[in-house]
């Protein structure tokens, strides 16, 4: 694997990261009416940490194969979309508490994670294999959303002046 | 110039506009001490919009040589890295108010926005030109978000609860 590749892959995952270290969960979220098989607190920056890694591997893979396959261009512009839907979850769910406009956003993101491991899994199967714990985590992301939003049907967006 | 890769690349971009969308500058923004050089309120949302234009067209030109040049899989890597700053910028600077967080996100987000004008160009010319005008607008923005950071030494961030 080249390094430079995963650490430049990394590096773009730390940016959607970032959204989560100062956009926290916080009294809002505690108070919030959620389903009974919602995740412990602890379990989101963990699964985020380990997911990050395996994405940063796989993209590093895919991206070492540009020169051989032509499908390396339409994969990582697929990437460059999920990095981007990511990033915006973070701040439009914790941030300004809109849980609607998180669920489309979230509904981008299973998308563009989803086609990113197709077209991933044709260039690599390995870089295709290592994605699988993303989709399947953006999966239970998806239908927490969805039931916090069904389950909160009233609550207050955040109003910046 | 493949048109699917134009409209994923520009998706991306939407994902990134999106924060600007929803994180708008109003009158915390308004009562900001800033240089006289600060441009109109209209100019950002038309810059945006014609950047985000150029730089899909770019990135197109770009992806669509994969498969012939190895050196597509570091410029779409750095491509995914810029986008994931981009994001960011907009909620940290005018969602919490954070002047100097988004000061080191902007400068992020300039040494990837070079970093990928110096790829793209050796990879196809034009497409580095169609990124010179990004360079240019990242650093006025750059220069204003360190010139108002100065200005506004104590200016409160937003406190999520």
């Amino acid at each position: 694997m080249n390094l430079l590749f995963f650490f430049i892959f990394l590096a773009s995952c730390l940016t959607a990261g970032m959204t989560g270290a100062v956009f926290k969960p916080g009294n809002w979220y505690d108070s919030l009416n959620k389903p009974e098989w919602t995740p412990p607190n602890w379990v989101f920056p963990t699964a985020w940490t380990t997911l990050y890694i395996l994405m940063s591997i796989s993209a590093a893979l895919v991206a070492a194969k540009a020169g051989e396959n032509p499908d390396v261009g339409l994969a990582l512009a697929v990437w460059g979309l999920q990095i981007g839907f990511n990033t915006l979850w973070t701040p439009i769910f914790f941030g300004l508490h809109r849980l609607a406009a998180g669920m489309v956003v979230l509904v981008g993101l299973w998308l563009s994670v989803f086609a990113m491991t197709v077209l991933f899994w044709q260039i690599d199967w390995v870089a295709g294999v290592l994605l699988l714990p993303y989709v399947a985590w953006t999966t239970i992301a998806g239908a927490l959303n969805w039931s916090v939003w069904r389950r909160n049907p009233h609550e207050p967006v955040v109003q910046l002046d």
